[in-house]
């Protein structure tokens, strides 16, 4: 996936629309925030073993919305000129400093209580 | 960015971690969503000039909440061996049959009740 | 609980800080939206057992997410003037017109499949 | 409203559905907040202004949707057996303490940090 090309493809898309008015971040993020509410949706009725063994139907349905979240963080890094490589870097290592193997491995109560 | 590599790293992580249990595409789901509620957070009060404007530490947390949300897409796609690209193909082609250039163009109204 | 006298506590507790003009519906409900996704992430890595018995913390985490989405929920109603019980009036029918319940009883993938 | 009494509806129409196994507090924060998300979709792409000046069709939307939420949050009051007018008053000290008029009077920098 060449993710430069795909935030200029869905830049081009929203001005051909003159769609770039409502790009504003903040409605962005409510937009990525109301397809990740779909996505919720599609398993909030689900055993989480249900959700590891999707039908066709179902998997067609997520695949969409995992699109359309990942399309609106790409417009939303696009419209702020998000270094997103850099920020993955830096997630990484927070999350490695946060969550030392030791102290994590095998340790669900406080894997429950993370974030 | 190299999506797949990325995959294998946070696979490696949760498996490192013994976390693969919790990582039920439900539960992905709502961490993903959990986490757009703090980007949500981040622009709430904001008006949409501001956040398009926003100043170094705003950016630092808005930029950390977008890699976390694309974490947890790609443990999603990982976790249900989801073909991304053709995922987002199949989208990009949705949206240009459901919004032609001639009908969305400049129409304001229209544009508010799409979705 | 009264919810009038609870929806005047709160649109002056909004005046006396001069909190109207943020008060928009757009932005409650992003704030909303927002403690929503703090409340998932207190059952995210949950089982549903597990958030069926909660420990004394997190109950007091959980009631106090409740608590501000209630709260979220009555300023909108407020500054819409929604009349709230007829809302949930013609939503009560809606949902009983629904899903009969000769239809919807013990049919589990009924369920998974409304909304 | 009697808020009593609509839990009761709300648990014997679950009751009668043979729906309770479904609602545990972990689904239930789900729906609420797929429910919130579909309530953010309502006003993604208008301004702020426009969300105060709502047409007949999309106010009908949005009150449809604060139902839904308010139902879902009762369910999960049910569930839980939670005091919500004990979390209500709880709630409403701790703002009162975490927002004091001095501070929060026309300060609106300060409020785009709440939180």
């Amino acid at each position: 996936m060449d993710i430069e090309a795909l935030q200029k493809t869905l830049a081009a898309f929203a001005d051909a629309r003159d769609w770039r008015p409502f790009h504003s971040p903040k409605n962005l993020a409510m937009a990525l925030a109301a397809e990740s509410g779909e996505l919720l949706e599609l398993f909030q009725w689900q055993s989480e073993l249900q959700s590891r063994e999707l039908g066709a139907e179902q998997r067609t349905a997520v695949e969409q919305e995992l699109a359309d979240i990942l399309l609106y963080l790409l417009r939303l890094v696009d419209e702020l000129q998000v270094d997103l490589d850099a920020a993955v870097e830096r997630k990484l290592k927070t999350n490695a400093e946060k969550y030392p193997v030791e102290l994590a491995k095998g340790n669900a109560t406080k894997y429950n209580r993370r974030g």
